[in-house]
């Protein structure tokens, strides 16, 4: 397989898993969001996947990414995942040897203001849910799409600029500045753990969930609130019965640690380069 | 999305569908053939159907995908939906307008005897369950591989030749070279049919195993045993609970109807191609 397909498999492999509290997975659905919608995303995703893995800047192979990703019914679905997949693939490509963090680092360091523009623009294409921008820069708004394009290049922000300004409020930004740190180690896990790979990362999306809260459950309900669920998560760790019954809760109560979902499928992405066989 | 992504869409769908008795789907494994080795597999077979839709011959574009399906641990997984996908994909996009039996017809008698050497072939990069050739034609046999090509040369055998000669015992064989009648019925259904489409493709399965014994069944287990789980299929149509019990029993009997999947899988394609959205 190359990377662009790996990071397709990961897409596949993360809804697939389960229980996975919260989630799309392998057993259940939401409500307008189905697991045939990821399938049909993942599908999508694939040439701006494999545009990462060919030159193409990580802005261009973003927006096709998404732009691929929307075309089903279901609204989001791998918006996040995506943002973490398209600098490790190039980074897998670019780089010899081993994915490391440092090389993801290199790729993500090297975006430009183009980068950000066209992450910017691929707000257009799916909605997303999202914090509010920092309070001091409401020009910089994602939810303004394209319209806050010129914002950013007069004051000549890269992509990693942008997601410097958001890592304090999203997990996606925190995991580009800081050396993708929770997809590595996750990855790590998964690669040591047994059995099949659904089953791994399953664990390692619990393991993820326990340690920190999610920023879209954060978003979509409080802080206090994602604080709870990564309690329940930890209370739930190594008891596939309780896991069950957590991710039954969450999904009637409509609860999503999407985020933590996205660092599931990176994580798989940077277990199956390390040789994951599925 | 393109045809060769509404293949590859078509294969996760297929494989999502639920119940599909006897079959891998989103709620049953088999013993060593599992969920995650057909989302490798179908991820693995999207360059072949690229190949297709983009002038490759219609035994490259199969080996090139057979090649790529069968990277992953739990061997044959969608072989028999490949060899119908691969033309219908090629007719969706050399012809104009709706697909249709009579384009699927055209790109399957126009195939090669180079062709036919590329279906040999593809049987080297994984172990497929077939019938027995014809007694007068031992020298036929796909199990074979590359070793039965100089008997395809000198014999002057197209692949349309080829599954001509196999059309009385396989059904792919008979989609081949009878216009896709059983495909381009099911992608009626599926277009005709309300809901979910994995739920149409779970109920579109049990019609085609109701109306006609499987291949697969009759190889593994003889045509006895392959008439009686079309009987059983038949009186399992709109009962979801006995649908969802067959399915229990096949897979414990290791009973794997797994020709009337490949013929879901094509339906899903032509209904996709149809306008059918996810």
């Amino acid at each position: 397989m190359t990377p662009a397909e790996r990071a397709q498999l990961a897409l596949l492999l993360e809804v697939a898993s389960t229980p996975k509290p919260g989630n799309v997975d392998r057993n259940r659905d939401l409500d307008d969001l189905r697991f045939e919608h990821f399938l049909a995303g993942a599908v999508g995703s694939g040439e701006g996947l494999r545009m990462a893995a060919n030159d193409a800047s990580v802005g261009e192979a973003f927006e096709c990414a998404v732009e691929g990703m929307s075309r089903q019914g279901g609204g989001n679905t791998q918006f996040g995942c995506l943002l973490l997949l398209v600098p490790l693939v190039k980074a897998a490509v670019e780089f010899d040897g081993a994915l490391t963090p440092e090389d993801a680092t290199r790729v993500v360091e090297s975006t430009t203001v183009a980068d950000a523009a066209d992450f910017y623009r691929s707000f257009e294409h799916v909605d997303v849910a999202v914090a509010d921008p920092p309070e001091d820069a409401p020009e910089l708004d994602v939810r303004r799409g394209s319209e806050a394009i010129p914002a950013l290049e007069s004051q000549g922000l890269t992509l990693y600029d942008v997601m410097e300004m958001g890592a304090d409020r999203d997990g996606n930004a925190r995991e580009w500045v800081g050396g993708f740190r929770r997809t590595f180690a996750a990855a790590d896990a998964i690669c040591d753990d047994d059995g099949p790979v659904p089953d791994r990362a399953a664990r390692a999306f619990l393991d993820l969930l326990a340690e920190e809260s999610d920023t879209l459950v954060t978003t979509q309900h409080g802080e206090e609130v994602a604080v709870a669920v990564s309690k329940w998560a930890a209370d739930a760790r190594g008891d596939e019965a309780a896991a069950e019954r957590l991710a039954e809760a969450l999904v009637a109560e409509s609860v999503n640690p999407g985020t933590t979902a996205d660092i599931t499928a990176a994580a798989l992405f940077v277990a199956l380069e390390r040789g994951v066989r599925v």
